[in-house]
This record gives structure tokens, C-alpha cells and sequence, in this order.
């Protein structure tokens, strides 16, 4: 399965192999499915997409190019070395352990998204893999404790959990090795993702979803929070969209730092609701319980909920229109 | 050697350990020596120093406690596992790969800068050193890139050099086990120290005491630099007091982050020049030639130049009060 690298350099621009890291997870399936539906990325039809998961990623269907799944461990001591002996031209690192379970157990966490990040960065450093782009989802909650009322490019990141610290080292060794011409590195931090599709879960985020999803669906959600909160968000489809741009936007453009936010949309719990009475009626309003509930309430406000990244605009990334934006594609895919 | 763990733990209160990484460093001497002379740290005395660097470091002179000096390399497998049985109250970890070094050789400043920090911090872990404080000497290289003007204690960290990030990686974990509970860490970022003694060296800061030490001591030195730059420093001295500060702070009192710069003072090359005149007379000011170099006046203009921390001044951290006092305490010291 493993092909000669020599062959691959000739090959350099007439097509594209793309690896996929977390390609079963939410965002990566949505990634696979967007990049069967588009068969490019920077203007090259793609040759080639390897998934990785620890379990096996479902792949595209009806798909132009060839596509491979792999069930393995990032983390486990040479688990990379046969995917980028493919010498990948593209490498989406979503693969992470969540929040939650990164808090739980401190070494799983350093070990699944900081050490397993580093061991891919050395990976394309021993196999010259110089000009591959590298783009790492990263997350909001890099940025943490006593914050500015908006956030902007400069704001430092003083991560309050283990997993935004995590990701914050990955980040700072994505711009070091991208510094030093070692890989072309990028790093986007997701906003919230609203609407996420499923059902509600632990996570101290799924009310933000919930409360649009369910009374859309005719059912009832719980809403923990005061309705004036402000949160910072986007729908997974601009998130796709993004990354694929953060793969085609050309890494000198970046500047000094390959990290940036994107750009999410500023939205209030109120208006969030105002919206879902707009597509679903006083009914659907009806169906949103009000139960405060304090912890989450207090991680929730802990996170930024107003951004000025300038930079991501700059570079054309773009964010939903509005909330109602959102909500119509969750009711477009929906069907 | 090594003490009971129980008693050490009985004795809390009554006496302090302190150990020293790169004791053997210009740092690390100063400390050392200034830790003899005052023979307690939080108004404890002192029990035991011990000090650890590649070769032996030197210990004080005339000491009212016990001084152990060992020879080992920090970043080799267990190197720390018997000074830390040994369970220090207080840790200052000095030990570093210097600035040039770390840039010729990524995987020596990892090991060294990264990983050495870790093993520390996981050696404490394991040993349950939860109150013991961990003092790590930080650096104005974690800053660079497009910064404002005038830095605050909110300005991001994008350093643009593998010691800057691997300084900033350190701290990110440090901060984490702090938050954790796991140790009580404490970051201390560094100005450019003036004025260091001994020879002009290969280092871009070295003009900085070059310009003073030589022409107050009867030499020439070679400004390669504007003399409008600006540039952010302390003295020697201010720098050992503000570890041992760093060591005393109570730890909640630094709330969301254990990382602060340091107050140094912003003066431009021409100040510098102006103060070199007013203690050496116009003969040491002609000792100055001015050969533009363009390459160091690049590097040394990338360093931020002002900072308003109002953390470190809110902490109790003090700085020089003026240029006059830097100059005075270099030649005080001179005798």
C-alpha cells in the first residue's frame, strides 16, 4: 500500500492525497462527505483520502478517488508511520480527546493531543514532508481566566482546562516547526458548533445545540443558563468550509502566527430563542424548560463570547450571515 | 543521601529545602550566593541547597546550612528522581539550552527546555510534592511577531524562535499543574539582563552590557544597534530578588495564570549611553564605536521594548527605579 515517494514528488500538483485524522468523529465525517462531494482541494482533484480513527471511519460514498480507513491509536509509538510514508499532501489533525475526558485523566489527554501531535510533526519532519499542510482544529477554550470583554489576534491564551493547555502546546509547536519550514502548519480554533445534529450529551456545550433541536423536532429541551449569556458560534457546515480553506490559504499569508479563531458569530441565548419562535412558532418556544443549573451556567460564561479576528477575515475565512443562517441550514439538512 | 520522606514532611514548617537547576549559570551563582547570605526563604531558615547543573556548581561560602552539589544532566531518563525522594520545599529551575543553541538544534532545546521541564513537573507529581513551589525562570523570547506597541499582561505569546516556544510550552504546563493542584507553580519572564559580567559574547543581547562594562572598566565596545532603540531591562540583582519574591508570593495571589513579566525598565540605547557619560565622563562615551549591524539591530528590535504589568507591580515584584540605579549597582559590586 505504501508508494514510492519519488513517484509522489513527480506527481506534485497533478493531484492530491489528503489524510484525515478523528475521521470518525462528527466533524470528520462531515469533512470526508464534503470532500467526496467537492473531489478537489486547491484546485487539484484528489487522488487519495486515508482516514484514521480508532475505530474504522465510514468513507465517502460514490466517491471519485481512491479511499482508505485505517483503525488505529495515534498514540501508540510509530502508529503514523505507514499513513505518512504516503507522503499525505494534506493532513486534517481533527483526532482529540474531549474536554471532559482530557480533565478526567490528565496523562490521556497529554497523550492523545499533545504527544500524539508532536509524534505527527516528527513524523513529516523525518520524511521531509516540507511542503504537506498540516491544520489542526483547535478549540475556544485556549483562552480562558480574566479575558477582555472582546477578544482579539493578540489576546493571550491562559487555558482554565487541561485540554485547552493541550492544545495550546500543539499550537505553539505547529508555528515553531511551520517557522522552521519543517511542515506548513495551521491552526483554527472552532467556535461552539450550533447546530450539532444528535442528541443531547454531557458535554457542558449540548444545551446550545439542544434548545434549537429538539423543539425543531417537536421535542423538549432544557435550557441551564440565563438567557442573557452571550456565546460565540458557527454551524458545522461553515466549520468544514473553513478547514478546507485553512488547507488552500497559503501558509506566507498567515504572517507570524499560523493560529487564529475563526470567525464564529456573537449570539445571545435570548436570541438564539428568538429565533427558533421565527422557524418553530410559540410551540417550539414553548418547549424550551428553563432549569438553571449553576455549573454549567459558570463554564459557559468562563468561555469568550466576542471576538475582533481581523485575521481570519483577512484571509478569507468566512463565518454564518446571522443565526437564522444557521438554523435554516440545520433544517435544510434536516429535510 | 537520601532523607526520609515522613520526617521531611514532619519538619514542614520549621526548615526549607531549596534546590537549584543550572546552578552552575550566571543566575544560579547569584542566586546561590544570595540565598547564604539571607539563610531563609519565606521566613524559614534554610536547611538544605541543593544544587544541580552538567558540571558541579560551585556552592556558597560560609553557609549556615547544608549545600550538596551534583553533576547531572536534567534531561536524562530519572536524572531528578533522587533530589526530588529528597523532596524540596522550593524549586528554581534555571536550567536551560541558551537562546542560539536551542535554534541550531530543535531536538536538543525540546529535551532540554520541554521535556526536562515535564519530567520535573511529573517527578513532582508522582512524589505528591503538592505544596512544594516550582520558580521557572521564563523569558522575553516568548514574545514576537506583530505585537502592540506597548505589551500588557493579556499580550499573546508568539515566539518566533524554539526556545520562545518551548519556554512558553513549559510554562502553559506548569500553569496546568498548577491549576491541577498537582505543584505550586510560578513563571518568572525575564527582561534583558544588564549588566552582566564578564566578556562580550555571541549572544544578539551582549552589546547591552558590552556598552557599559567595557567602557567603565577602560575598554572599547562596539554599539552595533540605533541608539533609539529601545530596550526592556534589569539589573542582575533585581532579578535574584525577583526569584526569591517569586518563591515567597502566595500562590492564589496569581490567579488565572502563574506567569508574569517581570518589571523591568524601558531605556533606550541612548539613555544608556547618556547614563555611561554622566558616571565615566565623555572618555568612556568615546569608548563606544558605532559599527550597524544590521543583522543583531533586526533580532534585538523584534524583542517588546515596553510593558505596562501591572500584575507583577500589584505582586510586590520590583524593578530597578532607574538606569542610574543599575549602573550604580554594577559598579558597587565592581568595588
Amino acid at each position: 500500500m505504501t508508494r514510492d515517494a519519488k513517484t509522489d514528488n513527480d506527481n506534485k500538483g497533478s493531484d492530491m492525497h489528503v489524510l484525515v485524522t478523528g475521521a470518525a468523529g462528527f466533524l470528520g465525517q462531515r469533512l470526508v462527505r464534503r470532500l467526496a462531494e467537492g473531489s478537489e482541494l486547491s484546485g487539484k482533484p484528489l487522488s487519495r483520502l486515508t482516514l484514521i480513527d480508532q475505530v474504522e471511519a465510514e468513507g465517502p460514498v460514490d466517491a471519485t478517488f481512491e479511499s482508505v480507513s485505517r483503525a488505529l491509536d495515534i498514540a501508540s509509538p510509530g502508529a503514523l508511520d505507514e499513513v505518512l510514508d504516503e507522503r499525505p499532501d494534506v493532513i486534517f489533525h481533527l483526532a482529540a480527546v474531549v474536554s471532559s475526558a482530557a480533565e478526567a485523566d490528565l496523562d490521556l489527554g497529554m497523550t492523545v493531543n499533545f504527544d500524539a501531535t508532536r509524534a505527527l510533526l516528527e513524523g513529516c519532519r523525518f520524511r521531509k514532508l516540507l511542503e504537506t499542510r498540516l491544520i489542526m482544529a483547535s478549540s475556544v477554550a485556549v483562552y480562558g481566566g480574566e479575558l477582555p470583554d472582546v477578544l482579539d489576534d493578540m489576546t493571550g491564551l491562559t487555558p482554565q482546562s487541561s485540554y485547552g493547555t493541550q492544545k495550546a502546546m500543539s499550537e505553539l509547536l505547529i508555528n515553531d516547526y511551520s517557522r522552521r519550514g519543517l511542515i506548513d502548519g495551521r491552526v483554527l480554533r472552532l467556535p461552539t458548533i450550533v447546530i450539532r445534529p444528535g442528541r443531547p450529551n454531557a458535554a457542558a456545550s449540548s444545551f446550545a445545540s439542544s434548545i434549537l433541536r429538539e423543539p425543531l423536532n417537536g421535542e423538549e429541551a432544557i435550557c441551564p443558563v440565563p438567557t442573557d449569556l452571550a456565546l460565540f458560534v458557527m454551524s458545522p457546515r461553515k466549520v468544514v468550509e473553513a478547514l478546507l480553506h485553512g488547507a488552500e490559504v497559503p501558509g506566507d499569508a498567515f504572517g507570524a502566527s499560523r493560529s487564529l479563531m475563526l470567525p464564529g458569530i456573537t449570539v445571545s441565548v435570548a436570541g438564539m430563542l428568538e429565533v427558533l419562535r421565527e422557524y418553530g412558532g410559540d410551540e417550539a418556544l414553548a418547549r424550551v424548560r428553563h432549569e438553571p443549573d449553576a455549573r454549567i451556567a459558570a463554564i459557559v460564561a468562563s468561555w469568550p463570547g466576542r471576538f475582533e479576528n481581523l485575521r481570519a477575515s483577512r484571509l478569507g475565512f468566512e463565518g454564518d450571515r446571522d443565526f437564522h443562517e444557521i438554523v435554516e441550514a440545520f433544517l435544510d439538512e434536516r429535510g
